[in-house]
């Protein structure tokens, strides 16, 4: 090769600063994967007997939590509810619902159950009171139109329920609130409501799942990937022979691995809801985790929201914290990308960002939460990134290398077992 | 039926304004829905002896487009382009690109083709000059990452682009910039450079494809339906039994009938690109409509927003009007939820939006764009929305039912042929 050429090949594909070479043939990596898988599986079948639900911990008294419920099963908890209106104005008492309360005074984090429960405080809403005859009105109707959905069995959007009484609700945010409300009384999932939020997720990779009966099969999606269907009652029959499970922040790294099918050369299930985690990927990723018993890796951008993210599949969001045993996957392993990365990979410094003042409020408050302080690996690699005040994001490590992601980074953190 | 059930019942389903009882069978719908393919089929056959390219208009001398070429081609493309450099610089000349602008002065609506091309103005952007160094460096430096790119035959999106050289790009605009810039100079388009936007668009229906050699039966996607893939040149094989594709503006309408199988009764594709049409979402539908030749049916909200999604999948976007003819769908056809639908299906007042200043300016803007001022039904429709100031989502139909979409509305809309 004359210099010339070289010169040309070196700018061309960065080096790869010799991780590459590092790299052990593909059965060692598998086998690492195999023991994680197996380390799982025992984990799960272990940890069963021991607490691990609120009445286990004696909390069902003081604490509330939601559980899915067949169509059937709410409608006849919401005609339970309306007897009892019934029978109170019949009395002469005119009638009220009992709402558990989701004032943030009221959620309270359970370490023995790693997530974000709601205390029982509950406040009457009487229809007979100025202030609250409104949002008893309300919510009568909200229980009207879930009736009719679970006797219909069909799902809506909350957009969909606003519209169909847009006199009494005034504003969606009105009949949004009273939905979650609704949910809490009735002791069920959102989800049992047939109330939707609209699919952002997508998943590819070593699974087959059925969608409302269809059999699909993610290995054979080509690189786009199955969007995952907005109700996960309508999804079942779940298999794979994957040996873990990769959550993928962003759309961009999604498609980088499906396009190279790195689920081919290290059997997994790659889902991603592209930023935000919206409810339906949450459910799917739930559910993948509890009947197929697998490990999940998380790939994330190295910055304070990347670890919010993470919080949120793992121990749910504050304003549905009485469905968070529902929504949340416990024990998510925090891959990469890490604060420690950044120096260890030798990413350059102008792929890192400066942390902007909000970063650093959002990573200090990081610090405060209970799910981060109890994993010390994580309060490390948060503080790290504190101190250096630099953040970057997954793509950063196109710079060794469009493919450097699932060729060479992806393995050398599973071979290094390199997870917290 | 007591008294009081039969009230309970008329709160519960809203009286459907005796519009389901003016539907007739499907057997009669299905037969409009013929003819209006075998319409544009021949409307396809008869046009494409007429003229339809920028070289039958005697415009390709002035005006400019790019096509989609293999990754050889852009390969060699990126070769003569240096070559020529090269070769200036041996010769003491230094070099230059001569880069095509994409000014607005630089736009042109073609009537006859009906979309908005790229005059063909260009600049030269010289190494040795102060202004253009930079800019000429960067575009070396993308003409080199794509070449690349074309030989691994691997799709990365702009964001990795941007990562693989922060230092010289500086932000991810510069890249951006430069690669559409790029897209122009070697006359392909933006796809044909690997070079991806992220996937936001979902069909399901009655199609046959494949993505990267997966087959996928979209009759058997369940209620999510399939991602459209991000890369259009790794789709292929599309077969269909569908009368029509149904492009859908909303996610939640796409889900209604998704849930609903609308596809069965009534043979069709639905598309939704959820919002604004990402480019993926834009060529699919092009192909589907190229391959399968069938007409279109547009569903978007009654507001100028709904109309200007309209146009982009029609006319394209300024920004890429160099690529507009790879991009955009002619001869779509607006179904509705048209302005006059308000009054004519009795959407209540408290389901319409009163319009804001912007949504009004954006209406006036809309008046003055070719593309509306030659479809005279389209003018009137948009004149009586900005009369009344009132605008409409898809869901605003829900305060019928939760399915009066699909069991009513679009029924009832082809049946009568109610189309623009």
């Amino acid at each position: 090769m004359s210099d010339k050429k070289r010169r040309l090949k070196s700018t061309a594909t960065k080096p790869a600063n010799g991780f590459k070479s590092r790299l052990q043939p593909d059965s060692a990596i598998l086998a690492i994967l195999e023991s994680l898988l197996a380390s799982t599986r025992s984990a799960c079948t272990s940890k069963t007997p021991t607490a691990k639900s609120l009445s286990d911990l004696n909390l069902s008294s003081t604490c509330r939590e939601v559980t899915d419920l067949p169509p059937s099963s709410v409608r006849h908890a919401i005609e339970q509810t309306i007897l009892t209106a019934a029978q109170s104005i019949l009395s002469g008492r005119g009638f009220s619902f009992s709402v558990p309360s989701r004032a943030s005074s009221n959620h309270l984090y359970v370490p023995e159950l790693d997530r974000i429960v709601l205390r029982d405080k509950s406040s009457t809403r009487s229809f007979s009171s100025l202030p609250t005859v409104r949002k008893s009105a309300i919510t009568a109707r909200v229980l009207h139109l879930i009736h009719q959905l679970c006797l219909k069995n069909i799902h809506v959007t909350k957009r969909d329920l606003f519209y169909t009484d847009v006199k009494l609700f005034g504003d969606q945010s009105q009949s949004d609130t009273v939905l979650d409300d609704v949910s809490c009384m009735l002791g069920c999932t959102r989800n049992s409501l047939n109330v939707v939020a609209s699919e952002k997720g997508v998943v590819v990779g070593r699974l087959v799942f059925t969608d409302d009966g269809d059999r699909i099969d993610c290995t054979k999606m080509g690189v786009g990937g199955k969007a995952i269907p907005p109700n996960i009652d309508r999804v079942g029959g779940m298999e794979s022979d994957a040996l873990f499970i990769l959550l993928v922040e962003k759309d961009a790294a999604f498609m980088r691995l499906a396009e190279d099918r790195f689920y081919n050369r290290f059997p997994c299930i790659i889902v991603t809801a592209k930023g935000q985690p919206d409810v339906a990927t949450r459910l799917f990723l739930k559910k993948m985790k509890m009947e197929l018993r697998l490990p999940v890796l998380a790939l994330v951008d190295s910055d304070p929201y990347g670890l919010k993210i993470l919080s949120v599949y793992m121990c749910g969001s504050k304003n549905m914290s009485y469905d968070s045993g529902n929504l949340t996957t416990p024990d998510i392993k925090w891959l990469g990308v890490r604060p420690s990365d950044l120096d260890r990979y030798g990413v350059p410094e102008q792929c890192r960002l400066p942390m902007t003042d909000q970063d650093v409020k959002t990573g200090r408050d990081l610090l405060e939460e209970e799910f981060v302080k109890k994993n010390a690996g994580w309060v490390e690699e948060l503080e790290l990134m504190l101190r250096t005040r630099q953040k970057a994001e997954i793509q950063a490590l196109s710079s060794f290398g469009f493919q450097y992601l699932s060729e060479v980074y992806l393995p050398l953190k599973i071979q290094q077992q390199d997870w917290l």
